[in-house]
Parts: C-alpha cells; sequence; structure tokens
C-alpha cells in the first residue's frame, strides 16, 4: 500500500515535471495532483531531490519501456530498429503536438550543472538509452549494415545527444520537422 | 542615460538567466545586480516577457559576434572555418567549466513550448545562427569541399540542432568530450 502511494506521487509528479521542469513543480502541487493528503511527502521522500531523483528513474524505464518492443524485433534488421525506434518517437511527439521534449534531456538540460545527484543519475539514464542503440549498432556492424570506420560507442551517443537537439528545435518550431530531418542525417550517417 | 540603464539590466539579467534559466530568475535579483533602483523595471520592460525578448537578442548578437572574426577569415577554407567556430566554442565552454550551455538552446528547452513570443524570437535567432554555417557551407559546396548530394539548408540546421543536444550531454558529464564528438562526426559528415 505505501509502495502503491509512493507510485502514485511520483507519477503525478513525473507528468507535471515533464510539461513544466523540475523547478517550477512544486511539492503541494503534486500531492494535490496525486490525491495524496499534505504532509505526508517526508513519508515517502527525503526532500525534493529525492523525489527527483525518484522521478528521473522513473522517465527512464518509460521511455526505454516503450521502444523495447521494436528493441527485440529481430524481424527487423539492425538499421530498420533504428528507424523503427525514431518513428515511435516522431509519432509520440506528433501526439501532443511538438510539446514537451524528452524528459531526460529536459532534466538533464535544466539541471545537469546544478546538482551532483541529478546530473550522475541523468548521465547514467542516457548512457542506458545510447546502450539501446550501440547494441543495435554493434549487430549491424557484424552483419556489415553499419560502416565498420565508425566508432558504434561515440555513434550512439551521438544518436541520443543530436536527438535532444532535435527536440528543442521541435518545440519553438512546433513542429515535427526537426525530428525526421534528424532521422534523415542519422540514417544517411549510419548506412554503410 | 536611459539607453544605457536599460542595456545594463538587459546585461545583468541575461547572466543571471544564462545561468539559472529564465523562469528562475527574479525581477529584484536582476535588478539588484544591475545595481538600478527597484521600482524602475518597468519603466524600461512591458513586462517579465518583454525582459526576456530584450535578454533573447541580446544572446543571439552576443553568440553570433563571438565567431565573427573566424565566420569572416576568408585565410581558412570554408570547412576550416566551421572546424573553428566549433573550436572556439569548445574552449569557451572549457573556460566555464563545461557550464550554463548555450542561452539560445537554454531558452528553447525552457519556454520553446510555452510562449508564443519566445517561441518565434527563439526561433529566428537558431534561423541566424544556422544561416551562419548555411553560408559557409554553400561556399564549400561551390568549391567542391561539402558533398553535392547533402542540402546545405538542412544540414546547417542539423548542426545547430545537434549541437545544442552536445551541449545538454556536456552539463551532465561535466566534459567537454561530447562537444569534441560533435565536432568529429559533424566534420565526417560534411567532407566530401
Amino acid at each position: 500500500m505505501k509502495q502503491d502511494t509512493k507510485h502514485i506521487i511520483i507519477e503525478a509528479g513525473a507528468r507535471i515535471i515533464h510539461r513544466k521542469g523540475y523547478n517550477h513543480t512544486g511539492i503541494q502541487e503534486v500531492l494535490k495532483a496525486a490525491g495524496v493528503p499534505k504532509g505526508s511527502f517526508y513519508f515517502y521522500f527525503k526532500n525534493k531531490e529525492d523525489f527527483g531523483l525518484h522521478v528521473i528513474d522513473y522517465f527512464e524505464t518509460m521511455v526505454l519501456g516503450m521502444v523495447k518492443p521494436i528493441v527485440s524485433d529481430t524481424s527487423l534488421s539492425p538499421l530498420g530498429r533504428i528507424s523503427g525506434i525514431f518513428d515511435y518517437y516522431i509519432h509520440l511527439f506528433e501526439e501532443v503536438n511538438y510539446t514537451c521534449g524528452c524528459p531526460i534531456g529536459n532534466l538533464a538540460q535544466e539541471m545537469g550543472d546544478l546538482s551532483d545527484a541529478f546530473s550522475s543519475s541523468l548521465q547514467s539514464a542516457v548512457k542506458n538509452m545510447a546502450r539501446v542503440y550501440r547494441e543495435i549498432l554493434d549487430e549491424a556492424q557484424s552483419q556489415g549494415e553499419f560502416p565498420s570506420s565508425l566508432n558504434t560507442e561515440e555513434t550512439a551517443e551521438f544518436i541520443v545527444t543530436s536527438w535532444h537537439g532535435a527536440l528543442i528545435k521541435m518545440k519553438i518550431d512546433r513542429s515535427i520537422a526537426p525530428l525526421t530531418l534528424h532521422k534523415q542525417i542519422i540514417l544517411g550517417l549510419i548506412r554503410a
């Protein structure tokens, strides 16, 4: 029961933080959205930062979980899977009218240079996102689908970081075009 | 004199916003840093958003102004100039210990999907940053230094957006490595 309430608070907080950012999100607002009595926050979390770290874990699980069916779809070629991941996220951002962006990228931008604990938690989340691409690129390379001259680890990191940049452009352009451009250039880059 | 005070407020505000973000920056804090009496803010700006729009203009002029000597250095080849711009910014972020990031990218992330006026002002700033690269790439293409198969406008946009993403990674890694990786991959991509 306690764990359920804790999870409900994290979920409600994640939704608000994704939309408004961490600094702009108040604890009372989260508890209200979660339908949890005021004052119970410190029963579940040491402080706002501790809560924020739980939200990062939640975001990481969510973002990676979403594309898991595509990542493990071996009926697709490795680069077909990467293309599929892009298409999945592109569709998702079309659904929400190009708002919000990647919750991990947003927090990295907002909090990355302000708090050590946030910084290392976000680092790990980005690393795990890049690992997904890296494993696919390793497979692509072994099948000759990815140039042997390129480093899979570096390329995977670049896919994630440049994606975060494309999401920033999506927000100000209120258009999906920066994401489709990202897909086009990355697929051009990684095709052997 | 009035214009001087206005500019002093904008400069002080820009420094604080670059470090803390727009939402987290208070008007009183800006006036205090500027050494300007409380209450004079609304003499110069309609509201905080109006002030924010002036700060965006200031940032744009600053970011573009910094690299102007490299952009106009015709003793360098076009791609040499692009490489020089990257090196300039990389050195700059080393000096400030990988903090702050691009002020335009930060505001785009923070405010891009929240305010129409911010959104269109940031769009124009990013467009002008991309135009710098585009003009160099056009020159490179006419000299056979850039593949004729690539679109210079799209590539220029991608250089700017992926750079913003690399800056996010720089912040959480507290390392220059994401910027040097960006340089390496972009130069690999655009070399004919």
